[in-house]
């Protein structure tokens, strides 16, 4: 969707340095992203939000509520309940009332999602790697290092502030 | 929505460097994105989307068709359609029949659209300047770099055809 302005920017505004930047990080996140998304389509007919789901709970043995997976993964609890809903249909989640709370419930990875999310990191993993495949490890370290950078950038930004 | 992988990854992981390195990437345009996205609601009650298709008809003086402007985008031609319809009611582009085509509609940037365009791209400038506010220029000159190997090394990936 971003193509617009990228062409625009990379040609017309060659001082527009941070812009120029900025559209290409969004260009190769939304490649890579979308490549990773059809493939989760076609090889697992599943989707990279159950994906992430899975990763979350695969990391708490004990389950977790659906407000703490929603928190998380930073989308609405309205996103995530239909995330779980599908999970669930398909046996890799179950979903129990809290021994403290009954009006809460713990969703929790069962033996099938368990090994669902493991092939599926794996070939994340393979996919990933493919596409990145040409860089050294030179490069890859100095790429994550001013990745580093901007993060920490992005939190010092306080433009917000001021309209 | 990938914060889950992301913890794993950088946790349990070190190996997988590549998965790191991708999903460092994917949340600083993930954090970069949604914070633009608040800014145009924000302080022009608008979106993303409809300032990527303000900037394609920006450089099209003479209009484009609602299939070129698809394409140009990379959405879906119902994407574009609502989005479009939108601007045209708030009278920032106009729908005229094709001269040579009665059947299809040319769309053009008014004369309230283009300083729209204006206002918003200085303000996209200026949000993208301050996230990025702490990057010396041999970082970003580095960083640009090392996105246009990623872009090469997405491009050369093949292992689409390997399932």
């Amino acid at each position: 969707m971003r193509a617009a302005i990228r062409e625009k920017h990379d040609g017309g505004f060659a001082d527009r340095r941070t812009v120029r930047l900025w559209l290409r990080l969004l260009s190769c996140a939304t490649v890579v992203e979308k490549r990773l998304k059809r493939r989760f389509g076609d090889h697992f007919g599943s989707t990279l939000p159950r994906f992430d789901v899975l990763a979350q709970l695969e990391r708490a043995p004990e389950g977790m509520t659906m407000s703490a997976l929603s928190a998380a993964l930073l989308v609405s609890n309205g996103n995530v309940t239909g995330v779980v809903q599908v999970l669930a249909r398909d046996g890799l989640v179950t979903l129990a009332p809290s021994p403290t709370d009954g009006r809460v419930a713990i969703v929790r990875l069962t033996e099938a999602g368990r090994r669902q999310f493991e092939r599926q990191a794996e070939a994340h993993h393979r996919w990933v790697d493919a596409m990145l495949a040409d860089l050294t490890p030179g490069e890859m370290e100095q790429l994550y290092a001013l990745l580093g950078r901007v993060k920490q950038s992005i939190a010092a930004d306080r433009s917000e502030e001021q309209p």
